[in-house]
């Protein structure tokens, strides 16, 4: 049971986007122009870095929602979301990624950790400062994400096929209309 | 100096909202709404929640420029904000306050260490569902902000009169401004 009284039936954070309108408006804008604005990082890749941290930070539905996110942009590849979420430089994606993905790791844990020796090596592989700097913020704003679902004890569905379905919604249309549909 | 390259002069997170305007917005609407918009919580305990959340994880620009607007909605009262972020259980504030920065503390650990207990505590203190839920996200946005300021390594002033001096012109006009002014 949630720590305050939701709407029923609104799993994870779309509980606290129909409790709390005002601040679900900002939370959805950072979260479009984050992972789903068209940049150099692709929206796989970008949701793939959103996965890792949630995995990191042990949360159930930011990992298993954007997880399916993920795999939506990989063309339902779900086989290499979970590889990047158990081991992520030996999975079959970019060196650019893992060197993106070692910060978002490092930035899981605190800020301060992210040394300017993983920086250099995201930038001998191609990574701009942007990418770097995008990198940081969808990692630090998912250990916000991930802390607002829990820290209220939200519900979590543990059936696939519903995330799998938001997931294609969302993928498609992003995240702008998700309080407007609760 | 910063890992990657930003405009010189602007300390903490003004050199990442100039950076990247499009993250800007809805950082500042969020903090908006949670730290400077009329609540039943007073901004004074909202930016103690933030300060306390900000020194526990060591980010000095966060800590130092969200404790001088505390200060600010205070009266000046700087002896407060320290005394809350070396022992608030001790410290002269409400036991409403105490037991929402207890939940704080631990949404800064990890969202899966708020315990009902916890909640119960605040809300026989006479705590609302809002009240638990701001400060849930409170907690949860400082532990994205501090990771974005320290992740990208962005320079901090030590001289405590600028951020006496922003704080002064925060605390009257808000967060929505800041990106207008840089």
């Amino acid at each position: 049971m949630a720590h305050i009284q939701l709407t029923e039936g609104l799993p994870g954070i779309r509980g606290l986007f129909a409790f709390r309108p005002e601040t679900a408006k900002p939370l959805c804008e950072l979260a479009e122009v984050l992972l789903h604005t068209p940049g150099t990082l692709s929206m796989a890749d970008r949701e793939l870095i959103a996965t890792y941290v949630s995995s990191r930070n042990e949360c159930y539905y930011c990992q298993t929602s954007h997880g399916a996110l993920a795999a939506y942009h990989l063309g339902g590849n779900e086989e290499l979301v979970l590889d990047v979420k158990r081991n992520f430089e030996s999975a079959a994606i970019s060196e650019k990624l893992k060197a993106l993905l070692a910060i978002a790791g490092k930035v899981q844990n605190s800020g301060r950790d992210v040394l300017p020796e993983d920086v250099e090596r995201a930038r001998g592989l191609g990574a701009t400062d942007q990418e770097i700097h995008d990198t940081v913020l969808i990692a630090a704003a998912f250990c916000m994400y991930n802390r607002y679902v829990d820290g209220l004890a939200t519900f979590a569905p543990s059936d696939p096929a519903g995330y799998r379905q938001r997931a294609a919604h969302v993928g498609e249309n992003g995240y702008l209309g998700i309080p407007a549909m609760l």
